[in-house]
């Protein structure tokens, strides 16, 4: 946590108070807030922790006891939870307050809300954690809670141009967390820095970073959907690795991986026959509330058989073992990869995750770094993706990275 | 599913609501439950599926939005969702009804609860899904879910003379659960018979059994805590094998495997270090209202830090490799253990779950199947443990066992 921050906290929150009333007709990043005064009141009395004069916002799929959770949903209109999601209090335990409930699209999926790009406003901010993304770039709140299931951290903090970090799988509790795909779901945060988003997971898991740096040796990898890479985005892959090269970073050349040709379709069984079974009870009980693309995934869904996902299940096994015998044989710290193709879309989609389902699906941490702003002046930056459960290693590789690309 | 089951099936509602009548005051199974005439009422219009005319139980952990979900603690009394948890819509779109919420532990762990042994009162059902293996034992419902984090549904089907089937973890989505370890909490579910529990597993996974059986090889196997076998269950496990070998069964012997030697001790870290987390919010707000075991409990995990937990993870992940591997190189398709040490003891305590914290901590699936009554007229039984994703071989193979062993 930057000491000034905290020095100067009510003024940050005073700065966090007047972008939302001047910006929220734009951004909409938020479902529902508490009033400023009351606000104003929790961070008076907000406990004394790593996160004192923190604001987060809370993406409206993850429990509040004091502000409804609608996951995206009108089955879920007005729906308030008896009781905060674990990861949610763990924030306020250690003395953040939480500001609102940030925009979802429907159950974390792939349909548009009414978040806009706080560059752009007829540009995506990218989804499923469209709120949360948009609320900290935009300077609404410090940080916001997202949850990924494919890219739905990684790709909205490309677009939007913050931190955006998914630690490795299952590493901390989804309890209170709305299910999309009990195999896939992982929670993660939006910050503006990797200092923060360091900060976090020390509230988190109780851990800090190393304090001296290891070595660094990271592969520039760019995977098999290579095609889908726009030039702004190839640029500042190159650039990065100059730059990181330049300050004595080992970066090596990493052809499309062999082990991992086949797990964005098994990926796909898998969260498909998931959700088929995870939305039960939406299914027979509000068919009509849920929208046409969600209805079409439970009926393509139907085709897929046990058998099918049995085997989907040990592709993945098969290629997360390869992976990491990979990254350990080539003593790798992290990949540098896309986050996205390039700069956000206009804003009837939330974009391709091409570049995040592979990452998502082995389980192993992500973070993304923007770096500038592209050719139509929307951000663009890179994914750095670790090894399983060496998250602390990712975000000291992530931290040397930042310093020495970021352009100011 | 039997067909005789479905043809009575009014016969035996009326048996199950009678049973209720006379032995609730006694068995205390349940913590709600519809009245009669409701019951009545569902059974007449719930759907046409692989579960019709099949009543069932629900843990109290489990969500169900026509019947509070109070997780055993009163900061949950009279909590109410607003949708069922997956599995229990799942049963219902199957054409199950719900009858009503069975008693658990407080959050799943290990404080008694009010249930009792079917068999003798004076004894504990096991935990910490007691009500779900005794409203089951008691025929009081056809069939009951319950969760597993360590020995939750073994070992009450143990202690109680029922079947109880723990699945591989994260097969079945926990959506709508309280979550107590995201690392380790599993759906399972109480049943008659393995037909029973083979239909229900149909019902959530799409997924028949094998026509045709394999041929079989189990493994015998006391574990590395073999000196806690009684003699009953020891005479079981002999009996069950001699059983099986005269009917083409191939049984080896297993001598205490290393690989699981410190899984007990790895589990056990995980789950202080998880639950910590996971319970942040009951922490926070209403730690008078949580029992002095538990709070103990949240002690001792205070004292595990985020490089304990990596290790025990590390740990844990090479056994479950070492495992796999074990049981493919010895082709084994089982290994038949034990589910408790012995009888139900006392009710005090809610007994041991020695014998079943390395199942649940490798992710494999588990099965008890009751064998006979014990020294004390109390049921004892033998434990199947089968490999991961193997789920149709296990249940399979424990139709063959059930066959040849169960006396009549």
């Amino acid at each position: 946590m930057s000491n000034d921050y905290v020095v100067t906290a009510n003024d940050n929150l005073a700065d966090e108070l007047s972008r939302v009333g001047e910006r929220d007709s734009v951004v909409r990043a938020w479902v529902t807030r508490h009033d400023d005064e009351k606000i104003i009141n929790a961070f008076k009395t907000a406990p004394d922790g790593l996160l004192s004069g923190w604001t987060i916002g809370v993406k409206d799929v993850i429990d509040t006891f004091d502000l409804p959770t609608e996951r995206g949903s009108p089955i879920y209109k007005h729906h308030q939870p008896v009781s905060d999601a674990a990861c949610v209090a763990m924030a306020r335990e250690a003395g953040a307050v939480v500001t609102g409930k940030t925009v979802t699209t429907e159950f974390a999926l792939f349909t548009p809300n009414m978040t806009t790009n706080p560059h752009d406003s007829n540009r995506t901010p990218g989804g499923s954690s469209s709120g949360s993304a948009a609320a900290v770039a935009d300077r609404q709140v410090r940080a916001a809670f997202g949850t990924q299931t494919v890219g739905s951290v990684i790709r909205p903090a490309a677009f939007c141009g913050v931190v955006g970090f998914k630690p490795s799988r299952r590493l901390l509790p989804l309890a209170g967390v709305a299910t999309l795909s009990h195999t896939f779901d992982t929670i993660g945060w939006f910050t503006k820095d990797v200092a923060d988003t360091a900060t976090m997971f020390q509230a988190m898991t109780g851990s800090r970073l190393p304090e001296k740096d290891a070595n660094h040796k990271v592969g520039r990898y760019l995977s098999h959907q290579s095609d889908s890479v726009a030039p702004e985005t190839l640029g500042v892959i190159d650039d990065s690795c100059a730059a990181l090269e330049a300050n004595g970073v080992e970066i090596v050349e990493v052809e499309p991986l062999p082990h991992l040709e086949s797990v964005f379709e098994a990926a796909n069984t898998i969260l498909h026959y998931d959700i088929v079974r995870v939305f039960a009870w939406e299914r027979t009980h509000h068919l009509h509330l849920i929208s046409d693309l969600v209805r079409k995934m439970f009926v393509n869904a139907s085709n897929i058989g046990y058998d099918d996902y049995l085997q989907a299940q040990d592709l993945l096994f098969t290629a997360r073992l390869a992976h990491q015998e990979f990254m350990a044989a080539n003593q790798l710290d992290a990949l540098l990869t896309p986050s996205a193709p390039g700069e956000a879309p206009p804003i009837k989609t939330t974009g391709d995750s091409v570049f995040n389902r592979v990452w998502t699906s082995l389980g192993v941490p992500a973070i993304h770094l923007p770096v500038r702003l592209g050719p139509t002046g929307l951000p663009v930056g890179i994914q750095l993706t670790g090894r399983h459960w060496c998250d602390k290693e990712l975000l000291a590789t992530a931290a040397h990275v930042e310093s020495n690309i970021i352009e100011s």
